[in-house]
């Protein structure tokens, strides 16, 4: 019965980087994952935008994904150097932008929000903003330009940690937990529905959308997940004819709130410009539909018209795991042995290289760094549970 | 050296159709094509609609559609009778929707037209035409109903040619013209790119928007060809969680005009809805671009605001071969044992059974039955050509 100091369950990004950094502190890590690599990260934009994306009340969330983001470089080098492959990590900046008057006055909120926290965020008049972004449409109001929020392909990334896994020698077992065991109290490993049952001193679920219907782990200590449909497509920034002329078709993130949806473009350096996305209800449905296709091109036509001509090279969508509050479920759960390492919805990419090191510090010590601990799934606990 | 009676260039449905027509007669054929079933055909919505896609000035291809559009139920029954495949022939009818009034008085000026031709076409209030189809925009200003314009599966339709052209004899040669071969000026066959010299008494060319380009043709023959970029989506009458509830999403083919531009619903027995299509003069090009996309999504979405529902199943261009009258090319060419069958622009699908009809019979008999006469080749010489 192959035995782990570390069984991680779901090997998206955010399994993998915790394998990968737990492995380098000296445990021994298995990922139970069926196509490891291939989570919601192979649908995500990679958007790396704290400070532009900050909302209201999520100030403990804007801290950590500051905390990640700071990291990201390094934590993209590392991996290069270890694997030779790239992530697409690109330090471009990011473009927030606002359409008509409505949407200048809430950017312009946003943004004294943004200044009374101390964050470095640039006040653009249009004409700036379209200097910048000569694409962007000639109606542009006003944006924000905020110079530390970048991006990185989440397909590379975990083609990369998949990679970086394998030489800091974590095992992969490629198949889907049937269950989470227990034993006295206490989880015990995973049995595989391959029937391989694999037992580890510590069990960390990264399952994403799926972490909270695993069997096995007891009612009350069912991680509160719900999956979040979101739908994105490929464009490729070249014309029907050939290369676009001149200057670049977009230089870095552009985001806008167009009829109160949230929509991004974010053009990589290989020429792909990923544009997203929707956020939809639907249970556990990946269905691309003629509506979300529809909705996201004409948001994005209004945002940057010149998207028409180029070709469209991919649509698909993916589940984003949504907790109660928004935020991920990092670190112990009610149930000894069993580990949080979810429920990042939209900030999965972003929030990878601070939830590996946090979960990595957490498995071998006991302790979570501090910019973890608001973020303890037990937070959801109610009074009269077991917990 | 393989020697046949005829040597077709291209096995779209065209080719194929006649190369099993002709060889039904007894003579022995070949088909020159890489991948034969697969032309335009592969991304055709297959409406067969001549009488609701009526042109002004258009009358002799009207008379053509018509004559094969009659013939098109026997011509598929035939087809699965000879092979067990289904062609999705469906006798469904063609609504013509006006959304505005000035879509209206266009349509009633159409619908003037085809009475005086004396066509069988029906008006109907708006009221009327969403009792026929319930999802319908609701501020529908009325319709004409074509009872006798139908559909078929052009994928099945190629699928359906090649397995009868196989039974029937006819020899597949699965490579690509380099050139058409001549002698004494005479056409005698073609050379293969891998090489093979392919002779034949006659060869007639069915390789769509790449007839005009063919290796061999004296200047003063070549075909006046272009090719006309389409396209088109594939969407699934099933919602993002199962079965369309109730009656079918749509019974029969929906066309309008949206703000100048002509725009269908396909709706196949099979639960595929094909949606079409643009209009492009981009040369040789068949990407997929995000502003083709948009425009057909925005306006089948005026036209059926429920296509929101629906999973976008797939996306696709085409290249249809268009001339300078939009009508096609058949029968004898300039060159002495070269014949056309080709430029059938927006119209190949619903053209197949009667071009198929009067190639074979040119091919046995020398003549070419009388509604094809007006489409010959030789139409378009100029008086200085050596024809």
């Amino acid at each position: 019965m192959p035995h782990s100091d570390v069984l991680v369950i779901g090997g998206g990004v955010i399994g993998l980087a915790t394998a990968w950094r737990t492995a380098q502190r000296g445990l021994s890590v298995t990922v139970l994952d069926p196509d490891p690599g291939r989570g919601a990260n192979q649908v995500a934009a990679g958007m790396l935008a704290p400070v532009t994306e900050l909302q209201y009340g999520e100030e403990p969330l804007l801290a950590l994904g500051i905390a990640s983001n700071a990291r990201y470089a390094d934590f993209a080098a590392e991996l290069t150097e270890a694997t030779g492959l790239d992530t697409g990590y690109r330090a471009c900046g990011t473009l927030a932008v606002a359409l008509d008057a409505d949407d200048r006055a809430e950017l312009h909120e946003v943004h004294g929000f943004q200044q009374r926290l101390g964050l470095d965020v640039e006040w653009l008049s249009g004409r700036e903003a379209r200097r910048l972004e000569p694409m962007l449409a000639p109606g542009v109001r006003g944006a924000t330009l905020v110079r530390g929020d970048h991006q990185v392909d989440g397909r590379r990334l975990g083609a990369a940690l998949v990679a970086a896994c394998v030489k800091a020698g974590v095992t992969l077992h490629p198949s889907r937990a049937a269950r989470v065991t227990t034993e006295g109290g206490r989880a015990t490993g995973a049995l595989a529905v391959d029937g391989t049952k694999l037992t580890a001193d510590q069990t960390a679920v990264a399952a994403g959308c799926w972490s909270g219907g695993l069997e096995g782990v007891p009612a009350a200590v069912r991680l509160p997940l719900r999956p979040v449909k979101g739908q994105v497509l490929r464009l490729r920034m070249t014309t029907v004819r050939g290369d676009f002329p001149g200057p670049p078709f977009l230089s870095r993130n552009v985001r806008a709130v167009v009829r109160g949806v949230h929509i991004y473009l974010v053009p990589r350096a290989d020429g792909e410009l990923v544009l997203g996305a929707t956020t939809e209800e639907e249970g556990f449905d990946t269905t691309v539909t003629a509506g979300g296709v529809y909705e996201l091109l004409r948001d994005a036509h209004e945002l940057v018209p010149g998207i028409t001509e180029l070709p469209l090279a991919e649509t698909s969508a993916g589940l984003r795991p949504g907790t109660p509050d928004n935020a991920p479920l990092l670190g112990p759960t009610a149930l000894p042995g069993l580990v949080a390492a979810t429920g990042h919805h939209r900030n999965g990419v972003l929030l990878t290289p601070v939830t590996a090191d946090a979960l990595a510090e957490y498995l071998t010590t006991g302790q979570l760094p501090p910019e973890a601990r608001p973020f303890t799934p037990t937070r959801f606990a109610s009074p009269e549970s077991p917990a």
